[in-house]
């Protein structure tokens, strides 16, 4: 592989362009010919695949299931929760015309589907026989976006899920926001090797409609925070404008609680800032495309022969042990070039095989995240790199939170707070219960509150901004 | 079940009716807000999501790989290949506005992807290298309509797949269009218990922009043909305005051949209206979402406690087995209305267990389709029911195959093709190469050409409206 066929620039000089050159050379996106969009290539889709069947199943196991709804929503439901539409109507794209003709009322593409799910769901509950009602869609968000686009981080369309409950009780709704917080963190940990910070978000920076927000946020390398999945309490917000009532057992009817959660692709761009490096991504196992390739290397004919027939052999015996594996056999590329090629796609393991391994019943593992090379005997292989398989992942997630747990200051003082943000530190500091504090903080470093853990209460200092007694101490960050 | 919860139109009697109030009363789906759009409930997607499995899974091992496309695609790219366009042009919603600001060129909902993919595939592909290309994506569809509302028949946005493929030659293109026909046949057989008659359709009846379109068509039982999925061959219609070339081993360049194919939701129409009865529908067991419900029937606390104990171990054995199964114990409900609710809603098997069948260590087993009864021992249940649930489908699908083949009627002379047609019939008659014919048949009578099956070749007969000598024999009815 060329020079200019890999990634031309280093992760540590120019974050943004690195980031773009390695989503589009490692072929897991493209750009769409609208400006904002993008397409999946299939490898990028294969990993958005393995985040969904994980996902999915979670949801399956405690009880939710998914439906289907349609793209177009009308403007009429759209405002019918103030606060909300305020919130979404700068972003959303508008269908005016269909064929030839006007149409009469103007249809929103589906920004967020609160309030088609609400309307529909007002029509189905009867009765407490009817909940808890808890929906999943796996489905694309529209919104307009403005400034460049980025893959999987700003794009006017993005691939997520959305999950819309509805409860009798406050205690039940919050107990599931917090639960399907639980699991988003469980899933980016285990699947994609992304430690997180999990917490609540501040009255400010809540979703619009929501009673709170609760959140997982990661740091990534450029020092600015990525908020990688959220939950929301909506309370009874929803439910009134919606008339979503319920008839409990004494045919008493109330207004049901709510929850609505999410994520999105945006994952998958968490995964490629943080585990990329210079020769571009790095995969964690557990979602990569192929996981193991196998390069044959030969100089005669007669070791073709036979090193094309065990790199088979080990394919098979690879793929009977649901390993996604590859032999790379294209001829006319030297193994230096599939090595680039590889390592540049992130495959976590790549199996060399050449004439010497094979006098000696052995194979070469070169492993992707450190790049550490050693033998392996043919015998036992398949055990091996199982296991194998299971430590890239466990190392990649302990370096990540080493970088992360590193990367966070806690400070006392506004100076101090802008001397670490300058570093691009994940910043714990104190602040007290004026709003007006947490917007000037964000208005004078473009740092905000990216959440508030369960142990931040804090009364003992004072406020960075005002000096007045602090109430909490929050991570701040700049954000994507 | 009250008589107004059920179905309360006769299948034979309110054909158009019956479908709909089957539809919504089994809360497969709803309508949408917005005229023309339906929603999926959990029990109507987890149908789809058979399918998708079914489908994705012999895609999968067919070489082929998914991928995601952006539902907005610039009207430029839309209108290149010109009669595609025109195809599509008068049901195109477009977006015009995002915000409050109006966009700079119109942006189109995607109807179907061919223009988009192909100028991605055209970035993408350079040498024979790259070929095949075979990408498939799961998304939505959105053609405006203006005709009344059918649920998963007639919609302005439907659930499908599209399937994109690119090739060196033309052979191996055909070969792809013919393989998708053949696993789309065996899905729906396999899946869905509904035999289809396969073949081409003719050249006025082909997808707009194609060279020609293999189909699978089946009859519905109010007599018109559902037109169930399609394979298109492309030929180099689209490789040439798109630009569509790869060089070969001597590195000559050639335009590509392609192909695209896609089923869409409307499968689950053919499901609904060729097996549902007039207590509603009627579920083939394979995509069911509950394959066996359990109904425990007492009148003792006694007997309550023991039933729901042997119900309880009979799930979880079932469960253990991967039956889809349920308990019903909903209480203050009677055993018939549960029986009538779960008929409606076509669940496959029922188990009934009383105390008389306690005593007798056995329980009584309702199958939905034909509604027959008898007992089956506790012991080797398990086994009994997934022999059972194998049967079902069997039987369903050669009941409707018997249906399909007694409604194929054969006809000589246009007389007897409008009086057959009347009858409801798929009728096969001979007709001429010249176009005008079947264009006038079709204005006269409503009926086109639905597919031309393989042994349709026929040279000894007359054209039913010319009388001119004709040149195949092709299966004609009123379509969907």
């Amino acid at each position: 592989m060329g020079k200019e066929i890999g990634v031309t620039v280093k992760k540590s000089e120019d974050f943004s362009e690195w980031y773009t050159q390695t989503v589009i050379k490692s072929e897991l996106a493209d750009y769409a010919p609208v400006k904002g969009l993008i397409v999946l290539r299939p490898d990028g889709y294969s990993i958005w695949e393995s985040l969904k069947s994980s996902l999915d199943k979670k949801f399956a196991d405690t009880g939710h299931r998914n439906g289907f709804l349609p793209t177009l929503i009308p403007e009429s439901l759209l405002t019918k929760e103030k606060d909300h539409f305020a919130g979404f109507n700068p972003e959303v794209f508008w269908v005016t015309k269909s064929g030839d003709g006007e149409l009469g009322d103007r249809l929103a593409l589906r920004p967020t589907s609160e309030t088609l799910a609400y309307t529909l769901f007002a029509k189905w509950i009867r009765s407490w026989r009817d909940l808890p009602l808890k929906i999943n869609f796996w489905n694309t968000a529209l919104r307009a976006e403005i400034k460049a686009t980025k893959p999987f981080l700003r794009t006017s369309e993005f691939l997520w899920q959305e999950g819309h409950t509805v409860h009798v009780n406050s205690e039940e709704a919050e107990k599931e926001v917090t639960d399907i917080l639980e699991l988003y963190k469980k899933t980016v940990e285990e699947e994609l090797a992304i430690p997180v910070i999990t917490g609540k978000k501040s009255e400010k920076e809540k979703f619009v409609g929501a009673v709170y927000t609760l959140t997982m946020e990661s740091l990534m390398p450029d020092g600015k925070a990525l908020q990688m999945g959220t939950s929301h309490f909506l309370g009874q917000n929803f439910s009134k404008p919606f008339e979503l009532k319920y008839a409990d057992k004494e045919n008493v009817e109330s207004y049901a609680w709510q929850t609505s959660w999410g994520v999105s692709w945006r994952l998958i761009g968490g995964m490629i800032m943080v585990h990329g490096d210079d020769r571009g991504l790095v995969l964690p196992p557990r979602v990569a495309p192929i996981q193991v390739i196998i390069i044959p290397i030969y100089y005669s004919d007669e070791d073709k022969e036979k090193i094309e027939k065990i790199s088979k052999e080990i394919e098979e015996k690879l793929k009977d042990a649901k390993i996604r594996v590859q032999v790379d056999n294209r001829e006319q590329l030297t193994p230096g070039f599939k090595f680039n090629e590889w390592e540049m796609k992130g495959i976590p393991l790549r199996i060399e095989i050449g004439p010497k391994d094979l006098e000696k019943n052995q194979v070469t593992f070169a492993r992707r995240h450190n790049r550490q090379k050693d033998d392996q005997a043919i015998t036992g292989l398949v055990e091996r790199v199982v296991s194998e398989l299971d430590k890239i992942h466990n190392d990649m997630f302990s370096d990540a939170k080493k970088i992360l747990e590193d990367r966070t200051s806690e400070v006392n003082t506004y100076d101090e707070f802008k001397t670490e943000l300058e570093k691009g530190r994940l910043i714990k500091a104190p602040i007290c219960d004026n709003p007006k504090c947490e917007e000037e903080i964000k208005e004078e470093t473009s740092a905000d509150v990216r959440v508030i853990t369960n142990d931040a209460k804090d009364t003992s200092s004072k406020c960075i901004k005002c000096s007045d007694q602090s109430t909490i101490r929050p991570l701040f960050a700049r954000g994507y």
